[in-house]
């Protein structure tokens, strides 16, 4: 924990560096958007112009949520164990898109309700999920604390592999609803303005769901000053584990993508904990949740799918890999200026 | 032409087995979103659920703008040339990008001011540019038929080099005010709601393109019914000939994809002189020019990316291209339900 208050700012210079390579390039100038724009945000994370994406990880942390007793799910706990496993075995949907993408998986199990036997299951588990947090307070400080450590040692440990990009991911049955309390309190709306149906709760559901996190959020009351109180009484420890990783991300100067809405409350709280981590971050998609909007735009991050995604594992944060492959292929191969008479093409009249 | 009238629908049976392997899948039920159903589209296309996009090709029209002369552009039509050349020798923006996501660029001379010596540039010339259209109409009705025409036939060109997904680009000084003239017909709101700064207009310069458009439409009137008079009054060759290819793509079943404010023109007067073209079409980004979202609404697709791309050449249309890839690796290597205990993910309460 004590990393997060050495978070240093971002490399300013190599994002000049970065947009004069850019603005060398026969195109309108800006003309490839926030694509050009997260080219610039690499490099000042990296500290350098030649950007490097090629060794990328995506983080999947997995945990349990006592919330679910409240019913605010269509599906058990024990679904959170069985998906871990097939995560970690490569057998689920995060493995096919991360393939597809070159990317590696690496599976976490920060708090499933069971014990997992499962050697490809990295285990850092904290406790058997979390408690009921329509009863009592999600967590301990202690374990909120110590999952966010785990954050932190696991960007550590990919450094050190030489990691230059991770995703976070996430499996945890009832997150959603810890997801949409906590942007209930980060963006002071009231919940129903940010819960949604969740893997696709009905009507009826939803109406359920929404009352819990209001009366969840009345007994544990008002907390807007304090991230680390928000993550432990409506929190998660996968949520607390990602907010670690964007944390350690900002440490060890490694980009960290957000995935969906859960993945966006998390780098929330990490913005709240340290504001210098926001210039560590990557957006991607903007999910059909509705805090998801929100969330990216206190973050003031402008995701570039918008193709209403859902899936959460990490498979939305790994489409923008593919997207920023084919940007540093033009950022690094394409027709200079000074190679071609078209100088005039990017000026302005 | 006489292609235009045999179009047929597509094969609503592959859409839905499509859809029925994408609920066969351990995942909340439509959570790919956009995604998912851009392969049953592609299914329906190909009429077959096992979809193939391996074999690729951006074709870039390359043609001039009379209208230039009006100055509504920050440079001249020599430039067209200059980039159309970079384009067919492979060192363009569009190369690059299309070089990272494994497709081949087509570069065509379809009206290109000049003669442009260059033997990979593929000549399809109807003629040296458009004629002025603030004083008479851009083309005659027989190169506006030609230039269809030619469209239509590179798609079944490459349909017999067994092609799988086109991608439209183009490249033409001016054709932003093509386009945005276009749009104001077909959305039938003043031309200053859909016109933009192009390759990047000063506020002096953007007054004065709406200006000349406005006196353009009034000139030639309103033809709100005939698609081709459109056309043929404020179009633009490479505008037809990408009408051509969504035409030509929809009779010889291969999907093609619209890229930004230009393409989406052309391929909403395919859409009015053939509604059943409308799904064969697959669009992938929503450009800032400010035709591009009514267009894409008018055609009733929903665009992926919205990263405020507007380089043109194709570029963002073959960004769709490895988001398809990904989802197709979901889509066909996924852990199934059947495969797995986890039956009740994605029901409905």
């Amino acid at each position: 924990m004590n990393r997060i208050s050495q978070i240093t700012a971002v490399d300013d210079n190599a994002y000049s560096q970065a947009k004069n390579i850019w603005d060398s390039i026969a195109k309108p100038l800006g003309s490839f958007g926030l694509l050009e724009e997260a080219v610039q945000r690499i490099a000042a994370v990296q500290g350098t112009p030649d950007v490097r994406i090629d060794k990328r990880t995506a983080v999947v942390f997995c945990a349990d949520h006592g919330v679910v007793a409240e019913g605010v799910t269509q599906c058990g706990s024990e679904v959170t164990a069985e998906c871990a496993r097939a995560i970690a075995e490569g057998r689920s949907n995060v493995n096919a898109i991360a393939a597809s993408c070159n990317a590696d998986v690496l599976a976490v199990d920060i708090g499933i309700a069971s014990d997992v036997d499962c050697d490809a299951l990295l285990n850092r588990k904290i406790a058997y999920g979390t408690r009921n947090f329509a009863k009592e307070p999600a967590m301990t400080r202690e374990q909120t604390e110590a999952a966010i450590q785990v954050g932190i040692d696991i960007a550590g440990d990919l450094k050190s592999k030489r990691a230059q990009i991770l995703v976070t991911g996430e499996m945890g049955i009832g997150n959603t609803t810890a997801a949409s309390a906590l942007a209930s309190i980060l963006l002071r709306v009231p919940p129903r303005k940010v819960t949604g149906r969740g893997a696709g709760l009905s009507t009826k559901g939803l109406l359920h769901k929404i009352s819990v996190i209001e009366h969840a959020i009345e007994l544990h009351g008002s907390y807007h000053t304090d991230p680390l109180l928000m993550l432990q009484c409506l929190g998660g420890l996968e949520i607390a584990g990602m907010t670690g990783l964007f944390l350690g991300g900002a440490y060890y100067h490694i980009p960290v993508v957000i995935d969906g809405v859960i993945s966006a409350a998390a780098a929330a709280i990490a913005y709240k904990m340290q504001p210098k981590c926001r210039n560590y971050l990557l957006a991607s998609h903007c999910s059909d949740e509705p805090a998801g909007e929100g969330l990216l735009r206190m973050l003031e991050l402008e995701p570039v799918i918008r193709a209403g995604l859902r899936l959460g594992e990490g498979t939305g944060g790994l489409l923008l890999l593919p997207l920023l492959d084919s940007t540093l292929a033009l950022y690094r191969n394409a027709h200079r200026f000074d190679e071609t008479s078209i100088e005039r093409y990017t000026m302005q009249l």
